[in-house]
């Protein structure tokens, strides 16, 4: 049976459209890497780089065997809760995945760890991450998946049986991806307590700072380069033409979905630079960096179906509640090396709220029905598309607020009552690098200039 | 009415080429900001990669509300001059213009503040930064890229009615682009003068090095990726078949621009190798990086309209005007921290030229009129193809000196004499992050080895 | 004569593909830029962030007026072992290749004299460099990608006359970049001797820790960003159809390889973290990057052939191999690094074997004879193809070591003998960069804080 020319030249064009996009997403785990390492002291910086290493070699190892698995698998007996094919991507390529599809999910498993890694940096233990890297990776956040962007999820907006007739809209992961991680990092953080030295005896907070922000600005440029794959890319085809428009597609949309990310992104950053400038009287250039990537999360969900002007409207609020988040953060006395949990996880909900509020009808039907026309479907409340949006959006904020409470949380106490959580005081003071890794990340010009093991460390501390 | 699949394939592969492209385009500003921060002292590194961002982030919210509109609107009333059409997007798509392009559009016009702030790096209030760099992104750089690029500008090389019989062939922008921002910082250097102890009493230059050649090598690196968005990615269609040739189209002139871009700054590169090897008797990577930039410049005019082998004459001279104009800034007393002025300004206007001289027929016609055999125009003067081309090359140079200069000029001057524009010495020395941005860009591992706020850092001075 | 419709679709889905590849294995560049520059130490920085720029700018002129040709030309007198044709671009588009095609093999012709620049790093003379770089990249190196790549190649898979009736499978070049770079540092490391003080008196090893992990981490996420060009790409086109199946073609066995390839590589990352683990006692950050790019070298050669669950078995043993050969390194006083030789020569090698053992035979007609039925050929051994592959795979190994060996050998010894292959005792101790660049990769805060030329740097050693 020979396969049409039709049919090669779609799946070529949708196949570069997709493998591209999934390198692009890529890049964002070394702009992770990168933003968490400049974030940090520098005698964590080998160690939170190790992290996100790891993430994407473990993650790669379980999204393989059975991560991707539970988030798409389909099968005879498929369940809207877990997927239960494709183990080892047996059966794939299929007549609904091909290999490019798992390739592109995989670099989207791989970000949640390094998301929540941020909220517990510079105090964990190493053989800890890795525990809690894999459950996450591997099981926590494939089930959402499932849930949101498997046919049969139950949350899902395109299936046969919608929730409030309308499905929950997280094109691209406000609630899948970042909310999963900053819930989970909140819980980790919250059970691991503040760095040593964070608040001081009244409960102040002392300032500190991340040792390098270059790395930084490096790191938020490869984010925002890789959320062009991570949000257009998520349309999986470009190739869908919509029957009611003379020459409009899915690559339009692809292109719309471009610059509404561009533009929650750039607003958010803007507010931030001038909000920050009001608060702490200076040109702030991480509150900057952060903005821009709360602008990203908040825009994540909605990308695909709002207009340009929307995602302004989009960006401006997600600045409003990152820099609010991070004040009553402080007032907890919540230690967050990253911000992660205000930033991905409440930047995130804001994103499945605004979503529920400004996703326009046309574009809703583009995105999850071909742009076929005559059917309706609940859109945006403010839009007047009614309540069966935004009641669909609310239940996906809470129902992942609870599945991520009710699985990481208590993972993460029982490594805290194992005592294999948290390192110790002197290991936390002397820095993981030097303690864990076998020293530091950085070695000036003199090679006589500091101890390069724990126990010349401890040697000298002993001395002095 | 339904699309047709033929148009649906093409608007896909067509989107796919322009996205990608844009999105390497946009790392130019990563490439910037990294050169930009390794190439200045670890005093301002902060500063200057905040304008980097701030570029970014003001740029996108001015290019979509009117710089987009400005460029590229044609309109009822519309204008050799200045487009009025397409303000906030509206209209868009349409059956000119797509999404990608704006996006495209948009990652061209954040590179030119850019390369302004390199000019006037380590000196500029951070205010002042906000006003120019508003300025020249949102009005002075989309006019002239109305002129040479929307198809009713009066430079177009495409247009109904082209200036003698030509247009001006400024394919990716040496002119648009480089000569604009190379201007802009020219002006602004001007005006601020030159960095405290940049010259001595007597004149001699004092060298000021930049502290982190490692990121001067990154941005290089980013900045030549990039640059395979910024030239083959501005024929904006790759689906273009020619009509008096076999088995070619855009996708082979594609492949050529590439190519002829990489052949001029690799050029450029070894003879500034070799050539500052003979002045100065060392192996320097600076200026082998910048060397490696300047013919990138060069060439981004007519990358698409030359062979291979003109391309390593582009890059030949490149250098040697780099070169050249760098010892005439020195003489001058002229401080241009990334020697903007010289390698954007200077290489830009030699591409211009360049592209007058050695524009190949065939390939004149396969750019701007699909390659269509019968079409006879003026090309590259020493190829025999006349005046017409390379006199209206002269006045696109001269036309984008002047419009800069009575644009920019007057701005930098207005700021300069509202006290505005240039930090006072004691911040100068002191560097701006300390002093305008809440601290410095890195911290050692003592947490205690330095002042973190400005009033901390005064104190100190008054007690040394 | 107009093009049909059908062929341009074709072409342009193809240059998209291969150009996009290109730009992504030039990111390999600054990749091995990052990587080496963090681990050597921060006196010999700029220069060896210099050879990789190097590489780019001489290859490209290189490999555009011969480089291209010997690997690539058929011709009149076309012959096994050499090309002749299309010299600096002659002929070029021609019926078999397009521009696209010789940028995509220069993104791969300046990678092969970066890997060697890791071995011989931190102590080579600039000069000798240079004419180790320009004879590897533009005679040693074509030849190989001739025999194994070119369609009238001696090992060629597709060829007409097959050697065993099979051609030695390299897909990507395991054999021709990996192993011929790791060869040539092989040679270049071993007459130039261990750098000063890597050996005490007793022949014990003294760790000369690279001087920032950051970078190190840098530069392995970019080659793994890069591989996805490398590996994926090698395909060259992406819109073939394989007449044997429905809904298969090239597009999804490009997605395959890019799945292998991942798999390899964190498979041997992790091997690496825990081996090393019970080996040194930490979790090693280096350890754990280097076993990562060990994993990728390997699969190169394999990586379109083989099933992803043998991409494991592959990446299981690279991490050994890795480990092992760095121990035996460390036994005979061999210095190389960046573990080049171990890294990329005996991975590489590994990797023909391993696709000697394990290609599978529908994937090798996929690859090979563009899926067409009917044929039956040699494949993996252990899956029961019988021993022309291996054979094949065996005798490329043996050729490329001689190959190399006879001909960087006696250019590494000439060099040597004329006393101009490394630097002084002197110079390698004060570092390459102040002794032969010019000054310091880096620059503190204090602009007073260190010697910025050799003269100053000697005059400061003569009075301490």
């Amino acid at each position: 049976m020979e396969v049409s020319w039709e049919t090669s030249v779609t799946d070529s064009i949708n196949a570069i459209y997709l493998l591209f996009s999934a390198y692009l997403v890529f890049m964002m785990q070394l702009g992770f890497a990168m933003l968490c390492a400049g974030s940090v002291r520098a005698k964590n910086a080998m160690n939170i780089m190790l992290t996100n290493v790891v993430d994407a070699v473990v993650g790669s190892l379980s999204y393989f065997l059975f991560g991707f698995a539970f988030a798409f698998g389909g099968g005879a007996d498929s369940n809207p809760f877990i997927g239960t094919q494709y183990f080892a991507l047996k059966d794939i390529p299929s007549s609904s995945y091909d290999y490019s599809f798992f390739l592109y999910q995989w670099a989207f498993a791989i970000a949640v760890a390094g998301i929540t890694s941020g909220s517990i940096a510079e105090r964990t233990q190493f053989s800890a991450y890795l525990v809690f890297s894999f459950f996450l990776t591997g099981f926590v956040y494939p089930i959402v998946a499932h849930w949101v962007w498997s046919s049969n999820g139950w949350l899902n907006p395109a299936s046969t049986s919608l929730l409030f007739g309308s499905g929950s809209i997280d094109f691209a992961g406000s609630g899948v991806v970042h909310l999963v991680g900053g819930i989970a990092g909140l819980w980790g953080a919250l059970i691991e307590g503040p760095r040593v030295g964070r608040f001081d005896a009244f409960g102040k907070p002392v300032q500190m700072r991340g040792h390098n922000m270059t790395l930084v600005v490096l790191g938020t440029f490869l984010l925002w380069f890789g959320w062009f794959g991570f949000n257009p890319g998520s349309f999986n085809k470009i190739l869908v033409s919509y029957p009611d428009s003379f020459d409009q597609g899915n690559w339009t949309a692809v292109g719309r979905t471009a610059v509404t990310t561009t533009l929650s992104g750039s607003t958010a950053g803007i507010v931030t630079l001038f909000g920050r400038r009001l608060l702490v009287g200076h040109w702030d250039a991480l509150d900057v960096c952060n903005g821009v990537l709360g602008g990203f999360v908040a825009i994540t969900s909605g990308c695909s179906v709002v207009e340009p002007w929307a995602a302004i409207v989009c960006g401006f609020f997600a600045a409003c509640v990152l820099i609010g988040l991070n004040i009553i953060a402080i007032k907890l006395q919540y230690d967050d090396p990253l911000e992660a949990a205000q930033l991905h996880g409440g930047c995130g909900a804001w994103g499945l709220i605004f979503t529920g509020l400004f996703a326009k009808e046309e574009f809703v039907i583009q995105t999850y029905n071909s742009g076929n026309i005559g059917i309706t479907r609940p859109y945006g409340l403010l839009l007047g598309g009614g309540w069966g949006l935004i009641g669909a959006q609310i239940v996906e904020v809470v129902t992942i607020m609870v599945w991520v409470s009710v699985t990481m949380g208590p993972l993460f106490y029982l490594l805290h009552k194992l005592r294999i959580l948290r390192i110790s005081s002197d290991e936390e003071i002397a820095g993981l690098d030097i303690s864990s890794h076998g020293g530091y990340a950085y070695n000036a010009y003199s090679e006589e200039s500091g101890p390069q093991r724990y126990g010349d460390y401890l040697r000298l501390q002993d001395q002095s």
